[in-house]
């Protein structure tokens, strides 16, 4: 096994010939003697075997009195045996047998007689209500075997057999090297260029809910010597180290050439992606990972090649991995030369387990926050067609996923605050929301991807929303309109208006860079609508075709300064502090399928809909009006 | 809600009755702000909301130059646009975008002229190549609802989104009190009548595994103002509390007056069992939960009674709990008053998955750490029959059910160094045994209950062991009988041979006492045989009717001076450094059903037999013989 210079091998050849050759090196696990009592969820690194019995002792199993069991032979109802108080021991449950006794009998089957004899009625079999020695455990048993997860019964087990300590295996210490010029501490105020270093902290958490132990270095700048230097001593002080290097192939990257000077590169470049070129290298025993600055490929990195080592070293794994199977809601297109890992958000939608591709961009990491789970396209397949069936490893257990409501559709910051009031309210039911603009969301509920679906949808004929479209889409019914909320729609412009921006027509003026919503979304609809009627020709607005996703993140544009206009809610404008001109109240409802209706999650939405604490905390957010919330829409 | 003594209350209005009185008084998480990079499975209190956008400002996507897109228009291939050096700012990956600009070219779109100008062959669209800000998060966005489990990317998330630290939900810590007199810490050299304290260890492990923080007070002794002081310290200064009480009726039992003196008693007898005792008592806020000392009834009382407690606090429960269907391959006999926990031992033999009910002792820690699964039988259920499906709560993840190799039949410590070596060899098997004695394999093989059988049984006709039997019980085949080991039985007696016991018939001398091995054990066969063949009158044998599970239960009752004789193997004699007198070599083979032949288990097991390691292990530890183990035996 070369060197090889940015190839692309496949992941499972690379992630065996890593192993292989890490263990040819003499990685593998070392071991250390703690105390059974510190020992909850360690691995056993030899079997365990019980120094002394447990019961230790022969014991009463009762309250009463210990016999020889051959002086109460021949007892019976009719010929009842005295016992004087030389023949019988009072003893309490967990008591020992005293010498020579070798039965128990029951206090209730005791008369007393007052003399400080005793009377029986019942012969006493030898070893009755005795606990044996070793009923529990016998001394020389074995406890546990090797390479097994230690449970709490466990430590109760060898503590019984008087086993204080236990060789473990140690947790293997994960070193995280964070480098890059342009990385800086977590802070609340970075300047522009600058990248706030959080892969370290998303890295430990990882690998210690793998069983392992983190040690993040402090960011090392982009200078050759001082990489090579943290990675030296990163080597000498733990088991495995990641090197997480600035993935920009503008600047010089040091990590390659550092670890071969330090040891040995196996492989640069797997066919994986996210995650391309990742570089698998060691000092020795000691595995040294080159994982993309970006973190949801340093994320898919470490999960695919780190977590194998720790496994490998942990012997037993921390967490098992757990798939199911689900339908794609949308096609998923993959390139041939790479296994492609995608994030997908899931939901049981009736008894079909949904899974909807997320953004693929390895910057976004809030995508893998709102992952309930990977697809693995392996390499050499183009991709699924929606509605195929795929297998997903899941990020969410399977309980979670049947408890949550599904709601895809048009976007405002209140289906956030929904979801946390009635996650509130009822612990049992979770939210998951993704937006696809008004058309989008009635889509998704044709193909039955979704429980509800927020929609605001102006019928400009006759300036009703929402319902025409209902009879257009869902000719056969199956659906039913909730009342949500009125909005305040309104262009967002920049505190203070410095252009000067009055009505809609003004995004036309020459200097307003305008930035739009996505087509298929309401308020884009609205924004053509308002073009037409207004004779704004939308081909010479600057940043028409400039398209969000979100009200808040046109907002943000505008605040940055990277924009001056935008359609928008009253309620994001607020939120960003913007100067807001009004346009209009639309009427912002949720459609909700008949399938859906009686789910405990949809039931719980009406709840709170319906719930006074609802009310009050949208009219708090401004720019809404409430009337009726949860009631049902007529549609005839 | 009135005080009750010594009531039956039906667990579950117990359970419910209790949480409604805490929260009454007040029983209610606590919250405590922490570093988002410490709070990785910690639970929110609040919704989180981003403080900044993330990317915080617009950056370049890609290696190449930043422009004015408006300077772009009109370049194609034949009307190439030359831009000077004023016009263009190189830039990498991550870059700010330079105020004025507004697009992004990859540098492989452009051609050096070398004089400081550009060309480009295609016009710039506004915002290319531009990261927009907020793409992954918009400042004011909710990046996590309230009570929600934080994991490892939502915590890179509040990082980039500028949230330092997060409010999240405090562990509840709960204070464990060990009292009782004959309660000593944990040693290797206990007197007898002493009782090795490992409740608080096994507690604490549960409630620390369940997201709660453990505190283990010193042992109290039975001293009413000690228990009662300690308490009241406990409820100061911990959130929860266990009183582990001495559960013998026999001596005095202070809890419930503790507990009704500090506060208030709401129930002292729950129709559970294991666990009836048990005390559901307050002080205010702080629940006080009196626990059985027997650490099964107090495993079961704290996983039914104080675990909801925590959940209710923590309110995303750390584990959710696993169910799955089970056929019962004994039946399980319960009382109508109570609602009965079973133990069982679980398997997957075929697609059916198997459970086996375990020893119900309380005082049995054992048979918890042996123990895959819990199985609840309602109160007003007599039980269930051998081969019903039930509902089983799972206690190993099902992953490793699948993977385990399950044994049943005649006990042999080889069994244990078997199961232990095929686990080193491979990590992914697993060996659950279980001692019914080689009929009892027999039963469980042709029932469809295991994989394997240990068998060794002596047809006294011809002197050959267990050929016949598989005729007999197997008449139309289907399974295979694999060579294990040869091994020496014979009489294991003290340690210098003080009752001078030199051959079988010995055991039937005056003033010896013996113990046996439970019918249906092909020991106990043999000493059948052996008794008719000696002309030994088995009724005049003391302690004939003394049954032990095991050889090494046979010899414990030895070494320890409750017995003086008894049968068994050389091992289990040689580990308790016994004398023993020979008396037959016996063939210890394994019974392996054809539908388990090709499972990756059984291939396991029979290469670990035949393996050198397993040769040199049986050796080493003495009384057996080697001749080709893993080897077929021919039945015809």
């Amino acid at each position: 096994m070369g060197f090889e210079y940015l190839t692309n091998v496949p992941l499972d050849k690379a992630r065996e010939d890593y192993l292989k050759l890490l263990t040819a090196n003499g990685f593998a696990p070392k071991t250390e003697v703690i105390p059974v009592w510190d020992a909850c969820g360690r691995v056993t690194a030899h079997a365990v075997y019980a120094h002394i019995c447990a019961p230790h002792y022969a014991a009463s199993a009762m309250d009463g009195v210990a016999v020889n069991a051959k002086d109460t032979f021949g007892a019976t109802e009719t010929t009842p045996v005295t016992l004087n108080a030389d023949q019988y021991i009072v003893l309490d449950t967990g008591d020992p047998i005293p010498e020579g006794c070798d039965a128990v009998i029951m206090v209730e089957d005791i008369v007393k007689n007052g003399d400080g004899t005793i009377t029986i009625h019942a012969a006493a079999a030898p070893w009755q209500h005795i606990r044996q020695i070793g009923e529990d455990i016998c001394a020389g048993e074995m406890i546990l075997p090797s390479h097994m997860t230690i449970a709490p019964a466990a430590i109760g087990a060898m503590i019984a057999g008087g086993v204080l300590e236990v060789e473990v295996i140690r947790k293997p210490v994960v070193g995280i090297i964070p480098t890059g010029d342009e990385i800086i501490p977590p802070c609340t105020d970075p300047k522009p260029g600058d990248i706030l270093e959080f892969n370290g902290s998303i890295f430990s958490a990882m690998v210690r809910q793998w069983g392992a132990e983190a040690k993040v270095y402090p960011i090392v700048p982009d200078i050759f010597d001082r990489i090579k230097a943290t990675v030296a001593q990163a080597a000498d002080e733990c088991d495995l180290v990641i090197l997480n290097a600035g993935s920009s192939a503008g600047r010089e990257d040091f990590s390659v050439k550092v670890i071969r000077e330090l040891g040995q590169v196996l492989y640069h470049g797997i066919a994986m992606k996210p995650g391309k070129p990742a570089i698998l290298g060691c000092r020795g025993e000691t595995p040294i990972l080159g994982v993309p600055g970006y973190p949801v490929s340093g994320i898919i990195v470490i999960e695919e090649l780190l977590r194998p080592l720790i496994d490998h070293w942990l012997k037993a794994p921390a967490a098992p991995r757990q798939y199911a199977k689900a339908i794609l809601t949308r096609p998923v297109v993959s390139g041939l030369k790479y296994q492609e890992f995608v994030r997908v958000r899931m939901g049981y939608v009736g008894d079909k387990l949904m899974a909807s591709p997320l953004s693929r961009g390895s910057g976004v990491v809030s995508s893998f926050m709102k992952a309930d789970g990977i697809l693995e396209v392996p390499q050499g397949l183009e991709g699924y067609e929606a509605g195929a069936e795929v297998q997903v490893r899941l990020l969410s257990p399977a309980e979670k996923l049947e408890k949550t409501l599904v709601v895809i559709g048009s976007h405002d910051p209140l289906l956030d605050e929904l979801g946390d009031m009635l996650h509130v309210e009822n612990n049992d039911v979770y939210m998951s929301s993704s937006h696809v603009g008004s058309m989008g969301g009635i889509m998704a509920i044709r193909r039955g991807e979704a429980h509800a679906a927020g929609c605001h949808l102006l019928n400009t004929e006759n300036g009703v929303y929402n319902i025409s479209f209902m009879k257009k889409y869902f000719p056969r019914g199956g659906v039913k309109l909730v009342r949500c909320v009125g909005r305040q729609q309104g262009m967002m412009v920049a505190k203070g208006n410095p252009l000067n921006i009055q009505k809609f027509a003004d995004i036309a003026k020459p200097g307003v860079r305008y930035v739009n919503r996505q087509k298929g979304s309401g308020t884009r609809i609205l924004t053509d609508y308002l073009c037409k009627q207004e004779h704004v020709d939308a081909a010479a607005v600057y940043g028409y075709d400039r398209e969000e996703l979100t009200h808040t993140s046109v907002a943000a544009q505008i605040v940055s300064g990277s924009a001056d206009a935008g359609m928008g809610i009253y309620s994001a404008a607020k939120l960003y502090d913007l100067d807001f001109i009004p346009i209009c109240i639309e009427e912002y409802d949720l459609i909700i399928p008949d399938h859906a209706w009686e789910t405990p999650m949809v039931r719980q939405l009406i709840a709170t809909l319906k719930s006074d604490a609802f009310k009050e905390k949208i009219l708090s957010l401004g720019g809404y009006t409430v009337d009726d919330p949860g009631e049902l829409i007529e549609l005839n």
